[in-house]
């Protein structure tokens, strides 16, 4: 039975098997070895992922535990409290808090199973209120770049203090030359190079962590490897 | 928990989650309501295929049955037998019924499942010949449109005995004008157009029979639905 990976995450995650997308890219990576598994909530933060986590990972699943899970929330846990996505903001001390069961919850359930914190991208703020999710009569941006860094921070320390893995996002992408076009679509959600750094980390991550597909099994005869003179023989037992 | 969707098939399936791939469309359509699981074997015919049937959907995955699966074989079935990748090719005879067993094999196991063919894709043959998969030194492709029309012809009767619906890839693709390149990037597998014809006409053979959107229930709340005031009150229960 192929094993799976889940990616767990909100718009960021929910979106990413669109043209180009992070997940698609996963899921076309281990396309003969893994089936990446999409569990992305639009509009979620940790609060909230917290209260439907025993229903988007069921304990019954039946399944054997998956090898690696990916968790990036914190884009809308940075919503400023005084903004007009006021409702989506979770404090920093509860995002971190919030973290650490989550990991907790999936270490206990699934002991061996990797889990792999994403950060939040960084923010165009100028972009944002070009592109408002709801009515922004406030003439300021519901995000800004200098508190999804300090969630991105807090994200990278949480996964130090479980010696897990993470992906600094928020300071890999601002490392890009044109990095507001380049990686954003709308000052928040992913463009085509974003997609395709976020790929890039997770497959590097993955890799550090032992799962790559020089080490996974491939759990069916690859066509390259089936003898033309005897294809059936590829088959047997 | 989630229900599945499987899509079963050769290259033209496992290079679906590729960019703008028709399964990463599907797995996008239908993001917060199904999972779409990859069974893609480059290279297999329906022969192969029915000997990996049972390590490809185990009956023990525990799991409840898939709302549905796609069975997209007959391109490598396709192959011409006196050509350079004869060891691909089933006779027509026996592709009707390898059809025929691996659709009773899945409503023995799976009584409730829909199950939808997909013929074969047009074939472009001064393509196959520009860009060949293994050594062909005679000067002619490997697959025929001719023969590729066969195959879809049987595929879409063998439905039509088995009162299932299909769709008619080889017809669909034809009419759609500048076909050849368009449709297909060389020769026989999906260019941008072609994914996109896939993933509508599964879309809306799914729709036929009860599966969309509209129908399918959402698992956990949507952003829309969640009440800014008292976001907490769509997690109760």
């Amino acid at each position: 039975m192929r094993p799976k990976i889940y990616i767990f995450g909100d718009s960021i995650t929910e979106e990413s098997f669109g043209d180009g997308g992070w997940g698609a890219s996963l899921a076309h990576h281990f396309s003969r070895t893994v089936d990446v598994v999409l569990r992305g909530y639009s509009g979620y933060n940790t609060r909230w992922a917290l209260k439907v986590l025993d229903k988007a990972f069921p304990a019954a699943d039946g399944g054997d535990a998956p090898l690696a899970i990916t968790v990036f929330f914190g884009a809308n846990d940075a919503c400023l409290p005084d903004r007009c996505s006021a409702f989506q903001h979770v404090p920093l001390h509860e995002y971190r808090q919030n973290l650490h069961s989550i990991i907790s919850i999936f270490k206990k359930q699934w002991p061996k199973t990797q889990i792999l914190l994403i950060s939040p991208p960084p923010i165009d703020e100028d972009a944002r209120l070009k592109f408002p999710y709801v009515e922004n009569t406030m003439g300021m941006a519901e995000r800004t770049n200098e508190a999804a860094g300090a969630y991105a921070k807090a994200c990278v320390s949480v996964a130090a203090e479980c010696g897990i893995p993470a992906i600094d996002l928020w300071t890999k992408m601002q490392h890009y030359p044109g990095w507001k076009n380049a990686c954003l679509s709308d000052g928040l959600h992913l463009a085509h190079t974003g997609n395709k750094i976020v790929f890039e980390e997770v497959i590097m991550k993955l890799r550090e962590v032992g799962l790559s597909l020089e080490s996974l099994p491939v759990d069916l005869p690859l066509i390259g490897d089936i003898d033309p003179s005897n294809p059936l023989k590829s088959f047997e037992n």
